[in-house]
């Protein structure tokens, strides 16, 4: 379990305006990092855009965060200057709630914050992201990374790694269990890579044909291409579990046709609008349809240590920030395999 | 587990032909029962107003059968003439496959038998249900009664009792949950007798004010209303577990809300429609929407057994057949507390 609030107490921040851009001191538990490579999600776009609304600016996204530690806080334990350090989804959390202490800080009764388009626990002072130079990070939000691992393959794994690896390992997936990982894209190629990791049977389901080569590549044994009804009919009552990385709007009966009795979708990705869910396709063979939101804490720092232990790392096509805008329309065209990693040296020479 | 395939070949049967309305002879493992009481379910009214398509005529109605065995086949082990005997949704399955090898039957892979307008396995005699004076089924597919259970308030154990029943126990529930009992109607009422007997702090949530204090008499310690928005805010992301038994049109989120982190929502309902869902609703909080079919043969019999130690029984109106279709509209209404039980000796008087 993170740290309660009665040591984060200790930790005490001033406010900083709501339109602030700056970053605030470094505290007695914060850690300055200096910032080497962001990921950049899709989330990324939807909130720049303000296409989920609310959005705050100025806003600084980015929350696949690496680099490494220039200051510590005089009461920092965990970390020293010069060490390797990523930061994910979440900055703070209220650590008292009963989602804080089943190290589930993501569901926060108090809402998390978040590490960008946010707000502090003080509810005033905004947060900003990793298509920065630094940030300023309360040490028991970040992450310690394995020596072992490239620091912008590593970027990705901080968002789009826990994501896939928490269901995964929330249905405790291994050996014996045939998965289907539906949709090969920055979830999808960290869902394959884990699933196998774990040894469980890995197919891929897809509407891209062209992507089959890549699935074996990164570990599966198989792929089903959605759209032919055929090949879906041969896997009929087949899966134990499928973690579902799509973000368009899809029927859900097919794919839940896929699991045997007893077998879970779990989901996470969000298509915009709601879906048609026939509950048929849940109560024939008692099936389960379930959410994930990326992962918390310790589970996280888990998935990395991981990750340098089987070296794992995420596929990335390494940019410039100047590259962001074109990058965004890649993204939404699924053009790139599978994960842009800002190279924030960039920054230096805009 | 159920006899094996094998060790139902013995109970070879002649087909009948496929408008038959006559029972088939009584084979080697099977029973005759002189049925005493028929539930009626809202299912019978689905297919005998072909409202799910497909509908066999002439068609019998009825699963939710109790009465007295007069006849045993040879080989009949488990009952013998006298004995009171059950028989629920279903008549026979294949045996062997995953899901009956699990005590799944209801899942069969190859189509379990249902009680009527459904085939025997020979997928050409048609079965008939329990509105009769008579039923032939084989012993491995007919239930025992306790002695000390209404006949007429037993016999919607059959359907509505395992429906609610069989979910309950798969999710483990029991003292230290808060569970809600969505609905309060055949299925409902049921779903609040065992939640309570189980131990847990049960809550019906329910769209009639009118409904509390029953809801109080069947075990529940208190009624939201789930049109009243502040009520339904009172208790948000509180509950462990909810039984959704609704089968008109609904949004699953509100209900969704009122879960806890790592909460299940099960419908035993089904609307005629797909439900509108946004994966927010099981994102956030990792939330489960599955669903539950029945139950197979060996937890029915266990379910019974709970009732006869409990002395559970459902809440019925006892109607002769030739009330029936008043019956079907007094339903359709919700105008009955909480089930209809047909007394079969009124087909003497017809």
């Amino acid at each position: 379990m993170i740290k309660t609030k009665a040591y984060a107490a200790q930790n005490a921040k001033t406010p900083l305006a709501p339109w602030s851009f700056d970053r605030r001191n470094v505290g007695d538990m914060d850690v300055l990092i200096d910032i080497e490579y962001c990921g950049v999600c899709h989330s990324d776009i939807h909130q720049a855009r303000d296409e989920w609304g609310g959005a705050m600016f100025p806003m600084v996204p980015g929350h696949e965060i690496i680099g490494r530690v220039i200051e510590v806080g005089k009461k920092v334990k965990k970390f020293k200057v010069g060490d390797r350090a990523g930061v994910g989804c979440m900055v703070d959390s209220c650590r008292e709630c009963s989602a804080c202490r089943a190290d589930l800080e993501q569901f926060c009764e108090k809402g998390a914050s978040l590490t960008y388009n946010s707000l502090e626990l003080d509810k005033v002072t905004p947060t900003q992201g990793g298509y920065a130079d630094k940030i300023v990070v309360d040490e028991a939000f970040t992450l310690k990374i394995p020596d072992n691992l490239d620091a912008a393959a590593t970027a990705p794994l901080l968002c789009a790694g826990i994501t896939t690896y928490s269901p995964l390992r929330h249905w405790k997936i291994g050996k014996g269990h045939k998965v289907g990982i539906i949709g090969l894209g920055g979830l999808g190629h960290m869902g394959v890579k884990f699933a196998s990791a774990f040894g469980a049977e890995t197919i891929v389901i897809t509407t891209s044909p062209d992507k089959a080569e890549d699935a074996k590549r990164l570990g599966a044994s198989g792929t089903i291409i959605s759209r032919d009804a055929d090949d879906m009919a041969k896997h009929i009552g087949s899966f134990d579990f499928l973690l579902n990385t799509v973000a368009a709007q899809y029927d859900p009966a097919p794919y839940l046709n896929l699991l045997k009795h007893d077998g879970t979708m779990a989901v996470v990705g969000v298509p915009n609008k709601p879906l048609n869910l026939h509950l048929f396709s849940v109560i024939m063979g008692r099936k389960t349809l379930a959410g994930s939101l990326i992962g918390g804490i310790a589970e996280t720092q888990e998935m990395l240590d991981f990750c340098g232990k089987h070296n794992i790392t995420s596929d990335v096509e390494i940019i410039p920030i100047q590259h962001i805008n074109e990058a965004y329309e890649r993204m939404i065209r699924g053009d790139v395999r599978y994960r842009f990693s800002i190279d924030m040296q960039s920054l230096k020479t805009a």
